[in-house]
C-alpha cells in the first residue's frame, strides 16, 4: 500500500501519518519527491482495511498495490483450478458446454433438451427454476418442481445439471436435486447468497455482474471460497455499456484477464451476453478462441414458444451443428469437445 | 407494442404473424411503408409477454410503446405519493433528511450520532447492521445487535430509524427494530428480497442499482408495489460509468425523469455517490435545487475511525453546517427543512 | 512516479530498472513488502514519458502520483481564472448565462433571439454556424454566413458571441466575426484543432467529451493552454452512460471535482446533457446549486421549426421564466445574474 | 417512422400531426391502442429530418424504423464490399494483417519492421505520423517526415501502408505518400475531416470511436461514402467502460452485427483495444473465429523503446509466433493468411 500525501501536506501531517501507521504494527518507507511525499507500507495490511487513512489531514490519495483477493489469487495459487461437475472437468482438458433452456417449463421440454443436447456433445444440463425477471409480471420460474424436473432429467440421462438460485430457501432446495448452483449476474453482489452457497460446498458457477469491474468479480469468487469451498467456475456473461445493438457488450478479455490474474476456470455464455440467436455462434467461436474452457448456450426444443429469452436460445439443430463446426476449433485451441 | 417485420417478410410471414397475435384476442393495425410493414397491436399486450415475437419469421423487432411497470406509474396514478416514516412525510410539503453512520457500531456511536443529526435538522436515522462489502475481509455489519443500537437511539431521540437488510433473514430481524427497510443498490434486482420487503408493508427506501436503467429501477418497484405495499421511496445514489474521479456519477436528471415518470418521492445520497467528503455539500445542494424529495447524508462521531465508508463522511460539524446552509434553499424550493 | 514490480521480480531485475532510472537523472527510493517491491521516482518524470517502463523485466505496473497537466492545474496556479468575454467574466463574481440557437438559420431568427435573451438576462449570444451531425443527410449549418449573422446581431444588442468551429477553416472565419470560439464534445480530443483554437489568444469554451474523463479534458485544456492562451472555459454537457432515459448524462459531480483540480471556470448545459426540455429547468437549477459559473441554454424563437436540436431548445417565454426564477438562486450562491 | 402519442393527447393534437405529415408528401396510418395512438408514418421520412415532432403538441416519442444510413447499409446494397489496397483484399477470401509501429519513429524502425512483418505474413504496413496523444507533452508524431519514412518502407518492400491523418493539412500531405487513410477513434465524429477523407477517394480505414454506437460508426462511414469514396474498412478497437483492467473493453459483437447491418469489411486491433500485449494474441485468435476480415496488430522492434505505445506492441519473434498459430486458424474460418 501507498499513501501518497498532498503537495503542501506539513512535515507533521506526514510524521503523523507515519506514526500511525507504525502503531498498527507496520513498517514505512518515505519518498521525498519534488512535488510531493509517498509513504509506502510494509506488512499486513488488512489492519488498515478500516482505518480510513484518506481522511488523515494532508493525505491525497491510497493507493493499493495488492488485490484484496486472496484465495482467488493466482499469485498465491499457481496451478489452475478443475472443477468436477458429474464427469465433467471445467477447467481441464476438455471445452465443457453447457445447454439447456433458460426456464424450466415441462418435464417433456427438460426431458427432451437433455437428450438433444447430449447427443450433440453437451456434459451439462442447465435450467432456471428460480427466474429474476426485470417485471414482477414476467414468468418467475416452476421452483421446486423445476428443480425435480432437472433432477429426473439427470436421471434419466446421466447429465449433472446446474440451476441458478436466488434466496437461501432456493439453495435449501436445490441441494437436494443439482450438481452445481448458479450465481446470476443480479446476484453476483449479494454477499449473502454467495457465503450461503459457499457453505454447501458443492461447485458454483459465478456469473460476472451487469456493472461489476473482474477485481470486483474475483472478490465476489473470494466470498465463495473463504467458506471453504474451492469449487468455483467463473462465467463471463457480458456486461452493461452504451451499445445497444447487443443486449449487454460480451467482454471477452476478461479470459486472458482472468487467467493471469486467477487459477480459477472461466467459461463464457454469448446467449446471455448478445440476447441474439444469430450472434451467438460467431460469439461461441470467439470465446473458444479466446481460451475458454467452456460454454453456456442456451437451447429450446420450440425457441419461439419459450417462456423465457426464446430470442437468444438455438434449436436443437442449430445446436447440433454448432457442436459440430466447434469440435475442430476446440481441438485446435488444446481443449476438444468429447 | 409495435412489431416492425424485415424489409424482405413475405405477406406470408406478416399474414402469420397478424393471426397469431390476434388469436391471442388482440387487434392490429397494418402500416405498409416504402422499406418495412409494422404491426401496431392493440389490446393488452401483457397476454404476449412469453410469446417470443421477435423470432417468428420476418419479424425485425419489437418496440414497445408501454411501460411494464403500473403500479408505480404516473400515468395511471397522477397524484404524488407520501410516504411517512415515523414524523417524517417524504414526498411532502418537506425536505427530509436522512443521517447517520455507513455503519453501527456501537451503542455511543449511534446515540451520539442520533442526538446530533435530530439538533441539525435530519428526520430520520440511518446505520447499517447487514452490510454488503466487496471484500470478505471486510467489517460486516453488528446484524441483528445493530439493529437493536437503533431502535434504542430511537426511543431515546424520538427519530425513526432506517435500516439496510440483505437477506430474508435480515427482514425478520428487521421488522422487529425498525420504520423503514432499505434495499441497497447491490440488491435493487434481488427480486427475492423485493417481494419479501413488500411483504412486511413497512416504507422502503429503494436505492438505484449501479447500473440500473430508470426503467429497471421503477420496475423493481413495481415488485414491492405488487406486494400491496405502496410505501416506497426511490433513492438516486449514482451509477457506474468510466469516470473515477468520483466512486460513481450521479444521475441528477433522474429526479426530474422520476417526476415525471412516477408518483414516487425521490431522494438522493450524494455520499455514497461521489466518495468524498468535499464533493457531499455542492451535491446535496446541486439535489435539492433539482428538486429532490429529501437526502441521505453520511455522519460519523469521527469519521477517522469509521469502520466503513469514513472517506464519505461528515462530522457533525459539518453535517450541521450543511443544513444551516440548505435552510434558504430548501425553503425557495418549496420544501423547507423542518 | 511509483514502479510496482512483480512478486517474483528478481533482484537483478529490480536493481536493472533503478539503474535505467537513475541513468536518466532521477532518484530513486526502494521499499521491499512481504509481498512485492516498489521503487519511487522522484525528479522531472516527464524524461520517463516515452520510456515504456512497464515492459521492463519484472516491472508489475505504473502508477502515477501527479498529473500530467501543469498549466491547468490548480496546484501551481492556485487563483481562480476569469475569461472576459466582451463585458462577461466568467468565472468572476457573476453567474453568466449563454444562449441562443442550436443551429443559426436566419437573420430574423439570430436577431430576434438576441434580442430576447439579452432582455432576459443573458450575458452571451450562442449559435451555431458549423454543425457536427450525426448523419450526412442532416442540416450542417450555415458556416461563414452563419458566423456573419452572429456577428450582425451583436453589432445591433452588443451581446459578445460564441461559435462552434469545428476545422482550421472554421477556426480562420471565426476570427473575423466571434467573440469566443467553442470546441464541441465531438472535437474535445481533436488535438490539432485545440492548438489552433490555442493559437489564435481569443477565449474558448471546451466541452467535455462524450467519454472523456475528466483527467483528459484538462490534458485537453491544456493543449490550449500550452499554446500561450490562457482564456478557457470549461462546460459539462453530459457523459455517454448506459441510461437512455436522457440523451446523456450530465456528471454535475465534475463542478466541485473541477474546482478541487483546476482553476478554470466551469460553465454547464443542461440542453444538450438531457436533450428534452422539461428537463432543462430542473438541471439549470442544480448546476447553479453545485457551485458553476454559468450556463449554456438553448433557445430558439420556434423550437417545433428549429433546424436543429428543437426538441431541447426553450421558447423566449421558458427561457425569461427560467432566468426569473434563477436570480434568487443564483444571488443565495453568492454569483448573482446580471 | 412511428409516433407514439402521450396517453392524454386529444384527436386535435393528433389530427395536428397527422395533417402536418401529410402536408410534407406523407402517408399515415393510425392505430388507437386502449393507452395510447400511435400514427405509422409511410414515405420518404428524410422530409421530416429537421421538423421536430417531438415537441408537437400531445406527440410523446419518434420511434425510428428504418436506418438514416443508406449506403452503408446491406439492406440496400446486399454483396459483401471488398477494398483493394495494393495487393491486399479486405473483405474478401483471405485474412488480411496490418502491422507496425503506433509511430514512426525512424528510417531504420519502419523498414526494418516492413522487412519482418511482411516476412511474417502481414500485407500492409502501418505507423503512425501524425499521433493524438492525451498530452501535449508526448511525442506527437514526425508528420510529414514520417509519411516519407512510410513510402520508402513501401518502396523497400512493396508493400501499401495506411497512415492515420488528424487534419486536412495532414490529408494534404498523406495522399503523397500513402495507400490507406485512417480516420482514429478520436475523430470518428470529426465529420469535416471524414468528408475530406472520403473525398480522395482513397481506402480509409475507419476506427470506431470510444463511445461510438455501431449506429453512429456507420452513419460516420456513410459521411465517406456520400463522398462518392465506396473504400472502407471499419476497425474495432474498443469501445470505453467501467472496466479498467483493459485499456478500452474490445466489442467483439460488433463483428457479427456489422456482417448482418452492412456490406463493409471490418478488421480488429486487438493491441490498442487491450493495451497489454500479453492479451494481443487471445484476442486475435477470438477476432478471426468471429469472423473478422483482418487484424491490426502493433509490432515495434524494441518496444522498450518505442515513443508510444510500446506496452501493447509485439516483437517481431512474438508477432511471426502469432501469425504462424494463426494460420490454421484462418484457413478453418475459410479466410487464410496468404
Amino acid at each position: 500500500m501507498i499513501i501518497v500525501m498532498k503537495p503542501n501536506a506539513s512535515m507533521e501531517a506526514i510524521n503523523n501519518v507515519v506514526s500511525f501507521v507504525q502503531s498498527q504494527g507496520l513498517d514505512t518507507h518515505l519518498s521525498h519527491g519534488h512535488e510531493v511525499t509517498i509513504i509506502g507500507v510494509v506488512g499486513d495490511k488488512t489492519v488498515l482495511a478500516d482505518k480510513n487513512l484518506e481522511i488523515k489531514e494532508g493525505v491525497d490519495r491510497i493507493v493499493a498495490v495488492t488485490e484484496s483477493y486472496k484465495l482467488a489469487n493466482k499469485k498465491f495459487h499457481p496451478e489452475p483450478t478443475v472443477v468436477k461437475v458429474g464427469n465433467a472437468n471445467i477447467g481441464g482438458n476438455n471445452l465443457v458446454i453447457m445447454s439447456g433452456p433458460c426456464a424450466v417449463e415441462s418435464a417433456d421440454q427438460v426431458l427432451e433438451t437433455a437428450i438433444a443436447i447430449k447427443k450433440a456433445g453437451a456434459q451439462i444440463l442447465r435450467g432456471g427454476a428460480y427466474k429474476p425477471r426485470t417485471s414482477p409480471y414476467s414468468f418467475q420460474g416452476m421452483e421446486e418442481d423445476g428443480l425435480r424436473l432437472m433432477k429426473e432429467a439427470k436421471d434419466a440421462t446421466g447429465l449433472p445439471v446446474v440451476c441458478e438460485v436466488t434466496s437461501l430457501a432456493a439453495v435449501e432446495a436445490a441441494v437436494k436435486y443439482v450438481d452445481m448452483l448458479q450465481i446470476g449476474a443480479r446476484n453476483m453482489q449479494n454477499f449473502f447468497l454467495l457465503k450461503e452457497v459457499g457453505k454447501t460446498g458443492l461447485p458454483v458457477l459465478l456469473k460476472r455482474g451487469l456493472s461489476a469491474t473482474i477485481d470486483e468479480w474475483l472478490n465476489a469468487a473470494e466470498y465463495i471460497l473463504a467458506e471453504g469451498n474451492p469449487n468455483v467456475v467463473l462465467c463471463e456473461r457480458g456486461i452493461r455499456t452504451f451499445e445497444t445493438a447487443t443486449r449487454n457488450t460480451l467482454d471477452l478479455a476478461a479470459v486472458p484477464v482472468i487467467r493471469q490474474k486467477s487459477h480459477l476456470p472461466i467459461i463464457v455464455d454469448p446467449s446471455h451476453a448478445t440476447g441474439v440467436r444469430d450472434y451467438v455462434k460467431p460469439l461461441a467461436f470467439a470465446s473458444v478462441a479466446a481460451g475458454a474452457d467452456g460454454l453456456m448456450i442456451e437451447t429450446h426444443p420450440c425457441p419461439e414458444k419459450a417462456l423465457s429469452d426464446g430470442p437468444q436460445s438455438l434449436t436443437f439443430a442449430q445446436f447440433e451443428e454448432l457442436c459440430d463446426t466447434l469440435r475442430p476449433l476446440s481441438a485446435m485451441m488444446g481443449k476438444p469437445l468429447l
